[in-house]
Order: C-alpha cells, then sequence, then structure tokens
C-alpha cells in the first residue's frame, strides 16, 4: 500500500493531532497502559528495577527501510522486532517502548492503523508496553523511531567484549539474502537464546548480526586477533553464497564467542536440548592476527552494509 | 547556516557511517560514557534504579521545529531542553538519552558537528549521559529524536491527574511570543523548580506548557470542571497581547494546581525564597463548569498550536 493520498479525508490530515492520538491508542490497544504508566502525561513513569538496564533505539524509514510492497503491519512489526534483536543480543528481556512518528499530513490513515496493529501485536508477543511517543510532521516523509528498554534477565549482561584468541564463534539460524527472501520482515528474535546463552558461563561475548557477518564480526574480534572464519561452515539462507551469507545484512541472527578451554560438545549438546529448532554452528575461531589461515574467509573484500553511501 | 550542501566534500556522505559514529563520540566528549554505558554496543547499559522512573520523547525536525535563521547548536540544546521540560513537569530528574537522527547525505558535516557540541553542552549542564542513538538516511529530511529517561527526585511523581475544583491555577515565567523573542530556543527547563513543587503536598497536579495555556490547561482540569482564568493575572512577555499568551505555544514553562485549601500566602512566600528570580502568578481556579465567570478568558476560542494543520 502507498503511504501516501491525495485525498484529504483519508489522510490524517482531516483528523488533526487530538484525533490521531486518540486513534493510536485505540490501536495499540492493551498494550498501551493507562496514563501516568503510559500515554497521556509529560512522561510515562517506569516502575523502579533492581537489575542493570538496557537501552536501545532504531527506526524505519519509508523508501529506505521499506516500500510500497511492503504490508504497514509487517512495517510496525519489524520496527519493534529490530530493537528487540538488540536486547536479545546482551541476553535481555524488553519491558517498554517510545514511538517517535515523523509523517507527511497526506499519510494514509488506513496505512497507519495496519502500521500501529502490526507493532502492537508484536508488543503483546513479546510482552513489551508502548508507553509514549510524540508525532512530528514533515513534509515527503514516513519514518518511525523507536526506543525500547529492557532489562537483564541474569546476574550478567553479555557484551560485545570480552573475547579472547582461540575462542570459537558461532552463529545462530542462517545468513544471507535476507531481503529477497523476505527474512528481514518475517525473522522472529533471538530471545529466548540470547537469554539462555547468557546464562552459560563459558559463553563471553555476543552480539546481533544485522549489517552482515564480515563487518560485524570485526566487534567481536578483541585488538591483535582476527576471525578465522571457515567459508564452508558458514550457514548459508536457500539460494545464499558465500558473499550474500557474510555481507548482505538484516540477518538478525546471534553471534557469539565461546570460551576456547569450554567443553563444545557439551554445549552444542545443551544448546540442541534448550531449542531443538535453531540450527548453531561454529564458523570459526579467533586467532592471532598474523595466524589467519589462507582458506579463512577475507573479511576485508566484504565489507557488509555500509549507510550514508 | 543551510544545514545541506551540493559538495560532497563537505557532507556526511563523503565521511560514510563509521567514520561520522566517531565523530559524534568525539563530538559528545564526556557527555558520552564509554561502552556498555554508552555507545557502541547492541544496547546501552543503564545502572539498576530504585526510584520511579519517567520516559519521554521529543523531536527536531527542519523546516518545522527550526530554519537556517537558528544556529546549528542551539537546535542542539532545544532538541534536549523540550525533553528536559517534561521531566521537570513530572518533578524529575534527567539522567540519560539516546539521540535517533535521520539525515540527507547531503547534510553539512560543520552543521552536525554545531548540532552535537549544543547537544553536548546542555547534556552537561543537566547532567544527562548520552548514552546512545541511530543514523538514518532520507533524503531531504533532517530530524533528531531524542528519548529521555529520569527518575523521580521526591516521594512522589506529580502527573496532570489529580486536581480538584476550587484549586488555584499557578504559572511560571510568562508567556506568549516565544518564536519571535527567540524564547523557544533561550529558554531554560525549569527542573529546579519542578523538583521542589513536586516536594510541596499543596501542589495537587502539573504539567509544562508547549501547546499554549488554552490548549494545556484542559489536560489539568478534572471532569464537571473547567479553568476560570483572570484575563488581567495571566504573565505576558514583552509585546505579547492575551491571544499570544494563552495560544502561541513553546511557552515550556510549569502550570500547576495548588490545593484549594492551602495557605497560598505562605505558599508564595516560600516559593519566592527558593525562587527569587522566577515569577510565580496565580492566573485563576478551576471552577464548576457552569460557574465560569463571564469575565474569564474564553478558553474555546483559542486553541493553542494544533499539529498536523
Amino acid at each position: 500500500m502507498h503511504p501516501f493520498t491525495q485525498r484529504r479525508a483519508e489522510s490524517v490530515a482531516a483528523w488533526g493531532e487530538e484525533k490521531l492520538i486518540a486513534a493510536i491508542r485505540r490501536w495499540l490497544g492493551n498494550t498501551s497502559p493507562p496514563s501516568p504508566f503510559g500515554i497521556g502525561d509529560d512522561c510515562a513513569v517506569l516502575q523502579p528495577s533492581s537489575k542493570a538496564q538496557l537501552i536501545t533505539v532504531d527506526p524505519v524509514v519509508y523508501a529506505r527501510h521499506f516500500d510500497d510492497t511492503i504490508a504497514p503491519h509487517a512495517v510496525g512489526a519489524k520496527l519493534l522486532k529490530r530493537n528487540l534483536s538488540d536486547i536479545a543480543a546482551m541476553g535481555g528481556r524488553p519491558v517498554a517502548a517510545v514511538v517517535s512518528l515523523t509523517l507527511d499530513a497526506r499519510t494514509r490513515r488506513r496505512w497507519l492503523e495496519a502500521f500501529y496493529r502490526g507493532l502492537a501485536g508484536t508488543a503483546r508477543a513479546y510482552d513489551v508496553a508502548i508507553v509514549g511517543g510524540d508525532i512530528a510532521q514533515a513534509n515527503g516523509t514516513l519514518a518511525a523511531s523507536l526506543t525500547l528498554l529492557g532489562v537483564a534477565t541474569g546476574s550478567r549482561v553479555l557484551t560485545r567484549t570480552g573475547a579472547r584468541i582461540g575462542d570459537h564463534l558461532y552463529v545462530t539460524g542462517q545468513l544471507g539474502r535476507s531481503l529477497p527472501t523476505g527474512h528481514h520482515f518475517r525473522f522472529v528474535p533471538r530471545l529466548a537464546e540470547g537469554q539462555w546463552l547468557a546464562r552459560q558461563r563459558e559463553v563471553r561475548a555476543m552480539m546481533d548480526v544485522s549489517d552482515g557477518l564480515a563487518k560485524d564480526v570485526h566487534a567481536l574480534t578483541p585488538r591483535g586477533a582476527a576471525a578465522a572464519i571457515d567459508k564452508n561452515m558458514v550457514p548459508r539462507r536457500r539460494g545464499a553464497d558465500i558473499r550474500a551469507a557474510a555481507s548482505d545484512g538484516e540477518d538478525y541472527e546471534l553471534l557469539f564467542a565461546l570460551d576456547r578451554d569450554a567443553n563444545r560438545v557439551a554445549f552444542e549438546r545443551r544448546w540442541a536440548r534448550a531449542f531443538p529448532r535453531v540450527p548453531l554452528t561454529r564458523i570459526g575461531a579467533l586467532v592471532r592476527h598474523d595466524a589467519v589461515p589462507a582458506s579463512a574467509l577475507n573479511l576485508s573484500r566484504l565489507h557488509g552494509y555500509e549507510h550514508l553511501r
């Protein structure tokens, strides 16, 4: 559906701000708690938290992250899922979100309703409260940015820092061809998996793969080390070659480093019991920067998704 | 300064994403804590909080909230101050923020540097950590949305709900002509005042005036009541008539209801001791909806700032 309309009666402009906010609250339904814990005051009020908290922000922008071919409810779902994947990457649990909407006055109300209902459905599925937001007008633009708050679920938050030379590199699921296969809208954020991994002491560092393995793995690689990735081991989505798997981006899978001294067999067995339907693949290891085998994936020739090009 | 440039060498596109993020961290300086408590991981990690937490989000959009005549550092400062005013309105203290940036690839780096330095200066002044953000590209757009987290400073959070018929209405500072006088980016958010007011038991409800008194006061007015505002008492900025004072918007002053049974004289004396340089004015009272004096300000003829028109 094209998000803009030439018919004023079908546009948000025909409603004005107050009616639009009332409609958004209706579309969000029970994912939008009553004020002051939700929409309707100067701030939303959240309960105190005895655990470390997590915060992340990601947008969806028309003509950049979605176009007329993507159903608006899928755009709303994706907006939240992108952020859920970041919470998953730290081993956290999501709690509450606020949404900043920027729209053209010609935005079709039907588009917006489907967008918010898609967002609400995903929020309900992952127990996220939509507690606030803001609406701004900008000509020719349709964009929404969601800030998601979460909490640690165990005694630690798993970060990108902490891997050592010798650690094994693992990735969940499959990589590549996210756009042509629709994975970038249909993916399921790896929340349960991330929480489980944060509880395993042998896991030393973790992140989600969103800009492509070849680019993202650098963030997990400590100084003086390099990632030696076995081309033949990288799990590829149907139709993806190694270049696509390593650099397409929008995979939303978890990439982590397992302690070099861990019992790999026992670890992989525990994983398979916990997540029998989610593939887990050892794709390589962290080695000394001057000890990368010639057969390893050449990361410098694959740059992953580059923004602002 | 016009934010876009035709010279690629002066634009963010010449840098690409990684260099741009590195530059933003440099511009933010010590307001941007090291990862994982700041930029650089999938989420930023925030400390647990034993107090009720506050969350609010507000944007600045080119051609809507600012134009070429506004210095970019003032735009950055305003982005944070708008949100600080919302924290002030609940009696809270700000803690941490994330910034979602949407920009055209032609955005001038000099514009962006001044914007972030203005944001950082304000963050430093109010002890706010800029812990994360996101950058998205969109043609012809320059917008930033900031999500601000805060905490309650006392035993309660002051909301818009709680006023009763008979309560007195007070406003801080002066109203009207915010745009022509430059108040809309020079204002000082009323954080200390809001925190003080939240500690006074006689204050029953509070909000900030951002869309104009005539529109905003409805949010403080309980069912069955109406605001009887004395036209002659509304504090006006230099050059503002009553219409401007009641409906221009962008005042960022505090509006609150004082318990009808409070000792007004004692309360006003305590205020004057705490804030000798900030005017506080009783502008009227909440009355039964059918008991508004004919001389009162006619709110239905003044609508304040309407979005999406």
